[in-house]
């Protein structure tokens, strides 16, 4: 994989031009693209800025991001070719930056669940997760040092386990969903994925103006955790249990203080509630398109927009309140357990086989809809090599914190 | 001006078919658009929906929302000729109901302070406000029985005040954003105008799939209404106060009861923050157009946005906390003053005279970032005819209450 540090740093010393950084990733793109399917469309001239802090930085963009100067096909048939006029804000931050999006990446159309072509790079046969399916495979095959994706449901978290790259879900609103396809307005949230949590860290910092997020800058400390298994759901596999067993037992051996916390009941109702919110507001948002373009939605989305429709005002402002109050008591948790973070799983298993799914999102909705940051470290391999991760959830707005202790996890766990 | 529930009764009825309604907009845009200047763009062969709860209605859509079959511009020249793939959200449903939008509607560019080239319909020489000043002023005009609208800071309540129209700005998030051109995340909200109160709640009922909000449903009762002057911001001019002061006097005459109620030192923060969340989110919302077409932002917006690249990270954090603490308080408010509603200015004076300014915000800002529903009634004329308002302001969520109680004022007030 690219380190964005790493080639941010060659560049600041001089061994390394801007223009020769993009140039590693084309080359990457070139000898790897045509194994992995990540990639959707693509600048084969890019300008590359000489300055900026995220200079050399080559990104690549979900398609459900607006770019002004590749199309936006939101990974359906219903926007082939489209162009947008804009960047999304994000986009045009980074380009400000100096970085430049030099290639879209594919996603599962409009962020739902039917799959794209994409294969997951580390385990032939095996989906990539979705729906940010491409951004994660671009980092893992190493082509992209950076990729821009959204998390409605799990769509980061995911796709970045399945895949063994880091992917960071930020606080909601922090980077601003602005030229994103919306699907849910109270849900969509973008994030990062990159090959380390530093790297996630250095660009989340630059992007929000935020330089307390960059980790280079901490004296992190030993993280208190608690470990979450999410007992309202059903159980995950033995290989992502004993993952994160084995990242309890490795930060207990590093002096870390770990217990299991219990979600109370009210997060187990918000968690059930989370598909009422994303389904009746996805009804809306995607108007335009059911009532003209019903047959090329894709079929699960399409057979998932025909019940949206019966979702009953009462119900979506019921779910609200629930999730409320669940989000009013989640700092009451993390002070009553004295912990700063939660440690779960990212995902109940590995990737699982075949293209047919983009795998299980019961690991992540909840977060989602807290809206907390929430980041995916790369854990190690099933005997087959599949990639596990696990993830580090911190308090709305604490992303610095949720950011050390998955650099914690991550340097315990360094393969 | 066009009742929107008379077309619908008279179509109903079976004595006017939809088409025929349709074109009485049509003949009346013939007749006065020349002299009012409120839209920008015209679908001059309409499909006109024979069913649907909206048949027959046509609609006026602000251009900075999405349409599929009209150019969406943003008032702004970097957006000449601009074509969407879809509907906004809002707009596809009202299609759906068969309404049909017939018309772009003036706005500032990017719905911010630099002025349209729109007359005020009910005193020439004198602006119609703004953001949504073609919205305000087709309805005002006559020319539609409906027409979109979205506010910011006082975009939707000011210009249907200056205007002599009903506005009403329904809760934050009742009708989606999508599609809309970003402003301010936080605050971008979208509203109506329309004749008469009783129009506006039919439409949002509709719109929102909440038949509990058509006024037609109600038995509605004497509301208890809280009088507030805003006394932490500048004084509003003798003709608002006097038209404010009769509206109490007919109330308290009509057997409601009606009290002052000054705002607790956070509301008076809230209003002093609501530029620093708007301007952060501005900022990063509209960074392409910034950083690629500066010099044709408007010259108001240019340096507004050169202003907001310096708002701090901490400061728009702090400032979101504020907020989040006065909307937490408000429902104390209404309940430890036992009122319903608030009734306040819906603007500090009638439309001031010129074309420079869109008029001042100064009563809306706090009630947008509050997320709650407000409403503007016409409550007369100053002695040179220019319209007044008041202001109907309601919970978060209780939109129904500020109808039936804009309502109340509508009707005692009906000249």
């Amino acid at each position: 994989m690219i380190s964005l540090l790493s080639l941010r740093k060659q560049i600041d010393a001089g061994s390394l031009t801007p223009r020769e950084a993009i140039a590693l990733s084309e080359a990457a793109i070139a000898e790897h693209e045509p194994r992995v399917g990540a990639l959707v469309s693509r600048n084969l001239d890019p300008v590359v800025p000489e300055r900026g802090a995220l200079a050399g930085i080559a990104v690549g963009v979900k398609d459900i991001l607006d770019t002004a100067d590749l199309p936006t096909q939101m990974g359906s048939p219903i926007y082939e070719g489209w162009r947008p006029r804009a960047d999304a804000a994000s986009v045009a931050r980074l380009r400000r930056l100096g970085a430049v999006p030099l290639a879209k990446t594919t996603t599962t159309a409009f962020a739902f669940l039917d799959p794209t072509q994409t294969r997951n790079p580390r385990h032939s046969g095996h989906t990539p997760g979705g729906s940010s399916a491409g951004s994660a495979a671009a980092v893992s095959a190493g082509m992209l040092p950076l990729t821009l994706g959204t998390q409605t449901g799990g769509s980061v978290i995911r796709p970045a386990a399945y895949c063994g790259v880091v992917g960071m879900k930020p606080s909601f609103g922090l980077l601003p969903t602005v030229g994103m396809k919306c699907f849910s307005w109270t849900l969509d949230t973008l994030g990062l994925f990159t090959a380390g949590v530093a790297d996630a860290a250095h660009a989340l910092a630059l992007m929000t103006g935020r330089p307390g997020l960059d980790l280079r800058d901490k004296n992190a400390g030993m993280p208190r955790m608690g470990v979450v298994r999410q007992d309202f759901c059903a159980m995950a596999e033995t290989e992502a249990l004993d993952a994160l067993d084995r990242v309890r037992v490795a930060a207990e051996s590093a002096g870390a203080r770990l217990h299991d916390v219990v979600l109370p009941a009210v997060f187990a109702e918000a968690f059930g509630l989370h598909g009422t919110i994303q389904d009746f507001e996805a009804a809306q948002s995607l108007d335009w398109e059911y009532a003209t373009h019903r047959a090329s939605l894709g079929a699960r989305l399409g057979a998932h927009l025909d019940a949206a429709q019966a979702v009953a005002p009462a119900a979506y402002d019921a779910s609200l309140k629930v999730a409320d109050r669940a989000r009013r008591q989640l700092p009451d948790l993390f002070a009553e357990n004295d912990i700063d973070v939660i440690l779960t799983l990212s995902a109940p298993g590995p990737a699982p086989e075949g293209y047919a799914s983009t795998g299980d999102s019961r690991f992540n909705r909840l977060w989602t809809l807290m809206g907390v940051p929430c980041v995916t470290v790369p854990v190690g391999s099933t005997a087959t090599g599949l990639p596990l991760g696990v993830q580090v959830i911190a308090r709305l707005g604490d992303d610095a914190r949720a950011i050390t202790a998955a650099h914690f996890v991550e340097t315990l766990m360094r393969e």
